[in-house]
C-alpha cells in the first residue's frame, strides 16, 4: 500500500470540552516521514484515563488539535528503509511512547530505561524535535510511529486483548517484575480498574503465592476473585481493615491516586523490606502525608514507575501470549469514541474499553482478510 | 572475674530534664542473667542524638530511670554457658539493639532482618519479656546484653573508633550496601554530622565513583572534602542548587530529618531509577510533602532504613578494619557525660563524641593492661 492510498484521520479534541465527549472526526498531518518510521492501519485502540486527562488539559496545556489513544494495535502498511524489526503486513502495537532520543549521552536510553528519557515523545499531543511535526494517537484510522516503539504482537494474542496491555498492562507488569513478584511473594493490588485488573492477572501469572485485591467498596469483590485474587479487602467497609492484614504483603501496587488515600495504612500491610509502588498521579500530584516512622520502622520503600522500556514491552507481550492472559475488556466501534470516554469518566468499564475500527478492513482489506476478521480467526492465529 | 566483683552503675536520667545535662550517677539492677548473656566492662561509648531524644521522652514516654548509650565497646567479663561466639576477655561492642525474638514464626528474624523484629528490645529504656527486667545502656561501667547482639571488635580497629560505628556507622553502611553503593555509582550524603561523616567515609571505601556532600551551609565544606567527598553542595547558599546537579546521583542518603527539608529537590538530583534513603525521624515524624510526579517521572524510590542486622554489623566491622576506616571523633571522660550531651545538642561535635571510661582499667585492669592502654597500643593490636 502506498502512502497516497490513505490519509490520516481520527477523533480530534479541539479544546477542553472534548473530554466531555466532544471530539470531532477530522484529518490531520502526521509527523514527517523518516526512514525508521512505520505507518500502522489501526484496528484496535484501548481507552485510558490519561486520554481524558490530556483532552481536558489536566496535565498541563494540551496542544490542540489532539487525537488521543495510546493502546493501539493494527497492521503495518508502510515500513521505512531503515527498519529491521517490522515488515509490511505485520500485526503491531504502540503504547504511550512514540520515541526516545536514543543518544549516547542519554543515561536513560543508554541504560535501557527509554521510558524515562527526558527527551521522550509521547504517542499523542507531543512535538517531535527537528521540525518533524506533532504526534497523534490511535483514536483514528492510521498512526505513524518510530519503529523503536512499534511492537510485533505475538501470535496467539488477540488484538483486542493486546491493545490494553500496551499501557495498562505494561504499567503494572514492569514494576511487578522489577520488585520481585513471583513464587513466595504476597502481592496487594490497590484499585480494581483498568490497571488493577491487569495487576491481579499478571501477579497470578507470575506465580505470586497470594494476590490480595484492595478497593474501597466490596462491589468488585466477585470480579477480583474471578480474575484470580485470593482475598479481597474493602477498606471503606471496615473500621480497622489494616490491623488483621498487618505485615502480610511483599509488594503493593497502588493503581489509584488521590490526596486522601490512606497511604500509611497501606504501608502497614507490607512485610519488612517490602515495596509500595505508586503508578498513578492525580491532578496536583502531591502524595498524601507520609509517615517517616512507618517507612523506617519496617525498612519499607515507596517507588514510582511509569510504563516500561521496549525490552520490557516485548517481554510482557510474549509472557501474556505464553500464559494466555485474557484481560476483561468491552469493545465499542471507533465511531463511538465520544461515548467511550463518557463511560470511562463515569467509571463504567469492566475493566477496559477497546475501540474497534471495523471499517478499515472493508475499505482496505482483501476479501480473504475480511473473511478472516469476520471469523475472528486472524486475531488468534 | 565473678559477678560479685562488680556492680552496675551509670549515668541515669530520672526525668526529661536529664536531656539538659542533668543525668545522675547511680546504680541499677541489670536484666536477670541468662546463660546466653554477656557482661561487658564498658571502656568506650559513643553519644548519639537518639540518646537525647530518649532522655527527653521525644519518642514516647521514657521508662525512667534510664541509662542511655548504644555505641558501647568494652571487655567481656562474664559469658553465659550457652554463648559460643564470645569468650571472657574478648573486646566486644553493642549497638542500639539488645535482643530480637529469634522465634521461628517471626518473619523478620527468620529472614535475617532482626533489626526490624517487632519484638526487639532496645539497648536501653526497654523492657525484656518474661519479667527479665529493663535494659540499660553504655553510659556506665558495665552492660549486660544477649550474645546475639554482642559483636567482637576486629583487631586493628581502635575501641574509640569502633564505638560510633555501632550505631552511626551501621545506620549508613547497611543502606549503602543494600542499594548498591560501589564502582560506577554516584552517592549524595545529605547532612554532615555523625551519620553523614560516616556516609562519606563508607561510600568512598566502597569505591563509589563520586561522593557529593550536601549541607545547608558551606561551613562543613573543608571537612567534607577532607573526609573524602569529591564535591560539596551548600543548599542554603544558592538560589538554584539543584538544577546544575539534576539527575546526577544514583543514591542519596538523607541523614537529616525535618518537615522543612527540600525533599523534592533532593529527588531531582537522582538519576533514573535512583533511591533516596531516609535514616532519621524528627519529632512528629511526618515527611515533607512529596511530589508523586517527581517520584514517577524518573522511576525513583524512597526507602527507610534503621540500623543493621547482626550479620551486617559483623560485615561492617570487618570492612572498616580492612579498609582502615578512621572516623573523626572527639573523646571525653565518662565523668563528663552531661557535658557531652549538652555539646551534642548544640551541634558541636566534629563528628562524634565518644565517652571513655578510663577508671575501669585502673580499678580492674592488670598493670600490664594499664601500660598498654596508656600507650594506646592495645586498641590498635
Amino acid at each position: 500500500m502506498m502512502p497516497s492510498e490513505y490519509k490520516f484521520e481520527g477523533w480530534l479534541g479541539h479544546n477542553v470540552e472534548a473530554a466531555q465527549g466532544q471530539m470531532e472526526w477530522g484529518s490531520y498531518e502526521p509527523k514527517k516521514w523518516q526512514e525508521n518510521d512505520v505507518d500502522i492501519q489501526v484496528t484496535h485502540c484501548g481507552v485510558c484515563a490519561t486520554d481524558i486527562s490530556v483532552l481536558r488539559s489536566d496535565l498541563g496545556p494540551t496542544l490542540y488539535p489532539c487525537c488521543v489513544g495510546h493502546e493501539l494495535v493494527g497492521k503495518a502498511v508502510r515500513v521505512g528503509n531503515n527498519v529491521k524489526n517490522i515488515k509490511v503486513g505485520d500485526r503491531v502495537g504502540v503504547g504511550p511512547q512514540a520515541q526516545s532520543c536514543e543518544q549516547p549521552d542519554c543515561y536513560e536510553c543508554s541504560s535501557g530505561q527509554m521510558n524515562y528519557c527526558s527527551r521522550a515523545v509521547g504517542t499523542y499531543g507531543a512535538v517531535y524535535p527537528n521540525g518533524e511535526g506533532k504526534s497523534y494517537g490511535g483514536f483514528g484510522n492510521y498512526n505513524r510511529t518510530s519503529s523503536s516503539f512499534v511492537f510485533k504482537i505475538p501470535d496467539g494474542l488477540a488484538s483486542e486483548d493486546a491493545a490494553p496491555m500496551l499501557c495498562a498492562g505494561i504499567t503494572v507488569y514492569t514494576p511487578l517484575k522489577k520488585y520481585g513478584c513471583g513464587p513466595g511473594k504476597n502481592v496487594g493490588i490497590v484499585g480494581i480498574g483498568g490497571l488493577g485488573h491487569f495487576g491481579i492477572l499478571f501477579a497470578k501469572a507470575l506465580d505470586a503465592d497470594k494476590v490480595v485485591a484492595i478497593s474501597r467498596k466490596s462491589s468488585k469483590r466477585e470480579d477480583a476473585l474471578a480474575l484470580g485474587a485470593d482475598t479481597y479487602i474493602a477498606t471503606g467497609e471496615s473500621d480497622d481493615w489494616s490491623t488483621p492484614n498487618r505485615r502480610s504483603l511483599d509488594i503493593i501496587v497502588l493503581t489509584a491516586s488521590s490526596p486522601d488515600m490512606p497511604i500509611n495504612q497501606y504501608l502497614t500491610l507490607l512485610k519488612c523490606g517490602g515495596t509500595l509502588i505508586q503508578l498513578g498521579v492525580h491532578a496536583g500530584g502531591d502524595f498524601p502525608q507520609l509517615s517517616a516512622i512507618t517507612l523506617l520502622s519496617n525498612g519499607l520503600s515507596i517507588a514510582g514507575s511509569i510504563n516500561g522500556s521496549p525490552a520490557e514491552m516485548r517481554e510482557m507481550l510474549d509472557f501474556a501470549a505464553k500464559k494466555e492472559i485474557k484481560p476483561w475488556i468491552q469493545t465499542k466501534p471507533l465511531e463511538d469514541a465520544n461515548q467511550a470516554i463518557i463511560e470511562l469518566e463515569a467509571g463504567k468499564p469492566r475493566y477496559r474499553l477497546v475501540l474497534v475500527n471495523n471499517k478499515c478492513w472493508i475499505a482496505y482489506g482483501t476479501f480473504d482478510q475480511m473473511v478472516l476478521v469476520l471469523n475472528r480467526v486472524w486475531i488468534q492465529s
